[in-house]
């Protein structure tokens, strides 16, 4: 992804590996700092995932497997390494997608290569999205996102993010609308500072304003999602769901953008997702700052599940399925 | 409404007069800070209504009432500070309905009067919703509400709220789920401190979980309105709308509370309903911390208009009515 630092623009990704360090962007300090955060073992790499240093499906699949890789170099119990890094966050299917993938592959190739390999599979999956998917934007759209499925959420281009991307080097004129995505802000902290890196015009709204554009001007909605029953049933960032019924209320097409390690097809419908709730205090402050009187109860589901019949269809790096195209990308990797 | 502070309950009114000053609790400095806001002339009125100490359609009528009857006991420009007082905000009818309202009484009344009277009514109107209301409420219910449409945005009672308060009052155990409603957060900062004052069970949530919720285990959504047509269209804040649709998909009821002077039967659909948008920076800073990049460009519409048929009743001083039995409120005081 393009990076805008000091008035220039450099190439990074939001994970890489060099030497026996791996590194990310890390996404807690953004948009206020550009920090990077290195991981030296597979405890450092669990930390940056369920702290949020890194975050997005696709993201933390690969941070799950250069973890693998660095427990598998440096002789740690590799068993122990699996359920600690499994055990981070409970929503997105890539981490144990990852985790698994490595335990395969590792043997084959190396743990390095392994890993090396499951990240430029990440970012040529993610291309391929954005091609898919850009076919589905026209001139002049407006196009409403939710959360951060961009380039810092899948290592390079992003899921939903993709497709805008590639639309705009086409030279279409797009214009996104920009959630904030409370708590976390991961749109008017992340989707907004890589829309400004990559000069796509956009706006940051409240997610309460989100069904305000939709029903007035949003020509198309794309999302990511953490995880995708057999059915198509989704998880992804909490307020999806609202997104996607008024979207459908208003005959809006609704894509949700995700390469083929998000989907599920243990689990028949998303009724079996177990949705993490995270601590009362990402609602109760803010920055450190207390936005609710003191005491004050909060509950806070960070995913929701959004059903299959409200999905356009599934952006993936096969191609755009409805629901019921889903079955084919069954066994595939 | 009953207050805490220092470990004691006293009775409070969100705006009253005395003498010739007129006090509000400053909205902007709760729950951090319980701070009393003076006005002594209709400007300082003005100013309270356009800066947001006072907000709430009813709770702006009655802050327009006392501000003419300020106008017009210090013998100012009367039809200047009508027009000084109706310029402040667009959308919330009580503003303008209580402005022509005092202009019709207050040479029958003296001025004093007919500001208290208008004061005393919207009182006497809350608790009669409050009352209609409290019968849709049945004993374990969880009840949903967005923004603050409690005493805080209507003098006592509230609108939203005063159905929550009498069903509690009644013994009913009921459980309320407050929308945090971003940007102003009127949510977690005002309708919580009202619930906690009132020993309410609740719990904040994000805007985005409403949906959530709504689909799991809501059993009504109760908000207020700051402008209704004569087919019962209704602006009410931004992410109204979105309750309202998610609600409809769900089957759960959704219903609207609002005195007859909410009611513009001057226009026929949501369509002739002006939307006020305020400034960039409610989005990308909150408390004076910047929570968006440098430069992000924001979009800020702070009312939505959700259609009449996704109204199950509304919740009046005269009763609850559906959207075909709104006509016979008109004409009514």
């Amino acid at each position: 992804m393009k990076v805008l630092r000091n008035g220039r623009h450099s190439d990074m990704l939001a994970v890489w590996r060099e030497g026996g360090t791996v590194y990310f962007i890390d996404q807690r300090k953004l948009p206020g700092a550009l920090e990077i955060f290195e991981a030296r073992n597979y405890r450092d790499i669990a930390f940056a995932i369920a702290h949020m240093v890194v975050r997005g499906a696709p993201a933390i699949g690969c941070a799950a497997a250069y973890g693998m890789a660095l427990a598998m170099t440096q002789h740690d119990n590799v068993e122990e390494a699996s359920r600690a890094i499994k055990a981070t966050r409970p929503t997105a299917h890539d981490l144990f997608y990852a985790v698994n993938w490595m335990t395969e592959m590792a043997p084959r190739l190396g743990p390095v290569e392994a890993a090396a390999k499951y990240a430029s599979d990440i970012i040529d999956k993610c291309r391929l999205i954005g091609q898919n998917g850009g076919k589905l934007i026209s001139d002049g759209d407006i196009i409403l996102t939710h959360c951060n499925a961009g380039a810092l959420a899948t290592v390079d281009y992003g899921t939903a993010l993709a497709p805008i991307r590639i639309a705009h080097s086409e030279g279409k004129k797009i214009f996104v609308y920009v959630d904030e995505t409370r708590p976390w802000l991961q749109g008017s902290r992340l989707t907004a500072w890589e829309l400004t890196n990559e000069s796509i015009p956009h706006a940051i709204i409240a997610d309460n304003a989100a069904g305000h554009f939709i029903r007035k001007d949003v020509d198309c909605v794309i999302v990511g999602a953490d995880r995708i029953a057999a059915n198509g049933d989704f998880a992804n960032k909490i307020g999806t769901y609202e997104k996607a019924v008024v979207a459908r209320a208003n005959d809006v097409p609704f894509y949700v953008a995700a390469p083929v390690s998000t989907f599920d097809f243990t689990i028949t419908s998303g009724d079996d997702i177990r949705i993490e709730e995270r601590s009362e205090e990402e609602i109760t402050t803010m920055g450190g700052m207390r936005i609710a009187g003191p005491g004050e109860q909060a509950r806070n589901p960070v995913f929701d599940v959004t059903p299959h019949e409200l999905v356009s269809g599934f952006i993936t790096e096969y191609g755009v399925f409805g629901p019921d195209g889903i079955k084919s990308l069954h066994g595939r990797l």
